[in-house]
């Protein structure tokens, strides 16, 4: 049985991207654009320490989505993949979640270098980074698959 | 303004934790528990080429946590910190974050290592775990100094 949760935001994105089409997609699209996390003022004491991370986790709503696809093919790739097996925004939870490098706090504003979300996004949740998988120990399953046969048609 | 999202979940983990005691917490806690990600029926075609990936991100709900703590003291710290710089149930949106190794799929069935979470947890989302935040550029804030202050206690 499915279960009901209800989350509110804590804070939006300041980001340079208004429309979607503006921010790099698929494999080896950089994420190096800043922005601004503005978290909301009753949330603000939760900040507290969070400077001395590098990195943070940003789980956020895909606000502009509507519904949800289980199946469907990704800007990268010709071929469909299952909806868990991909970061499409047409989510069954529209759940977004990118990890973004800490710059700067000026109080209850965080200024971020990664993001990848539309301006005005709403943030749900702010956790630090603190751990990687090692490189050698990661397989990237249809990304790789699907970069391979981009390189062949290119070549 | 807070905005206000609805989410579901879209199937639960099996664990060996039944208890939040049993979970290895702090810094240098091993996550090697292996568990299993039954994901629901109605969502089974999201699962499509999952298999290709070594690693997931996990996100979930802590189903047990009741209402939040702007500040807290975490298991491995005598001292505070804000909850956006903890990993604390009590946030004020109850989402959890796992990075776990895919080890077989069998249908709607992910077995995986690594699962930190109580058996019954609702799982939210799936996603591939792609990329890493090299090891030489990662600060880990208060953690590192509660670490080096425990070592120096030790000593």
């Amino acid at each position: 049985m499915s279960q009901a949760f209800h989350m509110r935001s804590i804070g939006h994105v300041r980001s340079p991207f208004t429309e979607t089409r503006q921010i790099p997609k698929g494999p080896g699209a950089e994420h190096l654009a800043e922005g601004t996390l503005e978290v909301l003022e009753e949330f603000t004491p939760g900040l507290r320490d969070i400077e001395g991370f590098s990195h943070l986790y940003v789980i956020w709503a895909f606000h502009r989505a509507d519904g949800f696809d289980l199946v469907a093919a990704p800007p990268c790739d010709d071929r469909t993949h299952g909806v868990f097996a991909t970061r499409s925004p047409r989510r069954p939870n529209p759940i977004g979640l990118t990890v973004v490098e800490l710059l700067e706090r000026r109080g209850a504003s965080l200024r971020v270098r990664g993001v990848d979300m539309l301006d005005g996004t709403p943030v749900l949740d702010l956790k630090p980074y603190l751990s990687s998988v090692p490189e050698a120990r990661l397989r990237r399953g249809w990304l790789a698959e699907a970069e391979s046969r981009r390189a062949k048609q290119g070549s």
